[in-house]
């Protein structure tokens, strides 16, 4: 019996359309426990998560720093689980983001966080797990079970997610059909991302780079890629790389640019341009940058506001990791030395 | 003519222990200056910096949020300065961190920041910058010329007004002497530094891991190698680690700790117990948590509590990042590629 490597991992990112169709079917139903929230009364934000979770999040931060204007940051759940902190959150709405809903440490902060007078909103895919139970507010993920280690599918399920909760809160509608629509066709894909992993070097190094709603993909990116191939890839905003990562960057280094349609070209400009000085190994996910000859297009949604490219180009990136992994003869299933829920203390 | 390298870098690290004497001597007048602002009022803090001041941030938000016990977050300054969000900062303090206090976009964040309504305080080398001009209160860090392209003594300027601006608003002292003296002991293990670096094997990857409030120290130590050495370095929070990185670590890999004096050691355990397991290449840097033989001690502060361990440690993880360019025929004080003042638009 051939083992098929990574079988399970491919069923659940090309599970990703059905994950989002079911999301729109229950989004009358999560608008209407949003709108239970006096979201009126809250001057801050402060979202949790570990992981993957950790990465939508950084998605869900910007939406709300962009829509709704107020400070967002990310939580530190040691401050409490460590240091015993009591906290004094005045105003302040706490968004925990955990597929299993398990970790002790994120139901530990949120309780000490609505004992401190937060608002707190979870979604999780469990709304029986502890996480769901401590919240105000559980928005369920309705991704399914997800079997494979490294999360795909609850990944954009947070991300659809975040987008109805700022939507809703900005008083705005979700484009529901045409991002699954764009993720089918980024599902299309897959035979050419698998051709390109088959030949691709990592060997000296991969770095991951994206700026604003596309940050949390080139983390994610990064961190899918570092759990399936196990090989360490560093991730960065494009802002942010020009302040000394850049420097260990050479001519075989490999790029991987996160630029969805949409997002504002002079702001990566900069970047790309001085990255491009030093290698000619640039890959692309998402429809949004020029591309100059040579480099590689691994596909990117079209014609969708950037909020919400982000959101179908997250099956890109999940592909390429299946990928990288299978054919570096690794069972992404199943990475050696991770377990599905991590309890962190 | 023989070049000496990095001979600005070491003696902008060597003059750690005067830049605090500096800052100590001023510290009653930056008393004053902190309790001019409205800091009753303040219900959630935002930080903002890039490179090695986001780095110190880090330390900052991990102390008011033990400390103050109130939300406390990163900006994404792009939300103004590429989206053009309004903000509607109720409320509200921002902290801008900058040595040079001449980037563009921290300036655009922090004038939005203000007339979004929120308090605005900036910490630069430079009372004249146009951060400086933008806030409501400048705090100065007193550390002199920095020539040097890699940030040393910026960087623990920062974490010391960090420190003395938490303490003020909690009513507490700051012990400037013992943090004094413990920084001046750091510098007697440059020898020892020199020599661990001179045989350091990097090639096989490095890792830098810190919990709470010696994330701050992890990052930088892993900024402070890519930009001097010019390897990638991967820097993460032992809490995270679990949640997928680990994946990436092999028996030759290379995990430099940041452990001060104080730690929770029990939150650091199940991390440091699993990399055990994958690699003895052990390296530790603070003298709060027990070593293996075998495991090599770059140094630590002693009868410090956490949070003046880590500001004191600082050095040496600059002197460690220091010694291992110069061990490879790198020129710290200059690295190829990156520039002093980086002004991200």
């Amino acid at each position: 019996m051939t083992l098929e490597l990574g079988k399970i991992m491919r069923a659940e990112i090309e599970e990703v359309p059905t994950v989002f169709q079911r999301i729109k079917d229950h989004s009358a139903e999560m608008a209407e426990q949003i709108s239970s929230l006096d979201l009126a009364s809250i001057d801050s934000v402060i979202l949790v998560g570990r992981g993957t979770s950790d990465n939508a999040a950084l998605y869900l931060k910007y939406l709300i720093e962009t829509k709704i204007g107020i400070p967002c940051g990310l939580a530190s759940p040691s401050v409490v689980t460590v240091y015993g902190t009591k906290l004094r959150y005045k105003n302040v709405l706490v968004i925990a983001l955990s597929q299993s809903g398990q970790s002790p440490d994120l139901v530990g902060y949120c309780a000490a966080a609505r004992e401190g007078g937060a608002i707190v909103l979870a979604m999780t895919n469990d709304p029986e797990s502890p996480l769901a139970k401590t919240s105000h507010c559980h928005l369920y993920l309705h991704a399914g079970p997800e079997k494979a280690v490294a999360a795909t599918k609850s990944y954009s399920a947070e991300l659809l997610v975040s987008k109805i909760l700022v939507a809703k809160w900005k008083g705005e509608g979700v484009e529901f059909d045409q991002i699954i629509a764009q993720a089918e066709l980024g599902l299309l894909q897959m035979p050419f991302i698998q051709t390109v992993s088959e030949s691709f070097d990592y060997s000296e190094g991969l770095t991951t780079m994206g700026r604003g709603f596309a940050y949390a993909n080139a983390h994610e990116a990064a961190l899918k890629i570092q759990e399936t191939v196990k090989i360490p890839v560093a991730s960065f905003s494009s802002a942010d790389y020009l302040h000394g990562p850049i420097s260990s960057l050479h001519s075989n280094s490999r790029v991987l640019f996160l630029a969805p349609a949409g997002v504002a070209q002079s702001s990566m400009a900069p970047t790309v341009a001085r990255i491009r000085d030093i290698t000619k190994h640039i890959y692309w996910i998402g429809s949004g940058f020029p591309r100059e000859n040579g480099e590689t297009y691994l596909g990117g949604s079209v014609g969708l506001p950037e909020t919400d490219a982000v959101i179908a180009d997250s099956v890109l990136l999940q592909s390429f990791a299946l990928f990288l992994a299978i054919s570096s003869g690794k069972d992404p299933d199943a990475p050696i030395g991770l377990a599905k829920v991590t309890k962190t203390l």
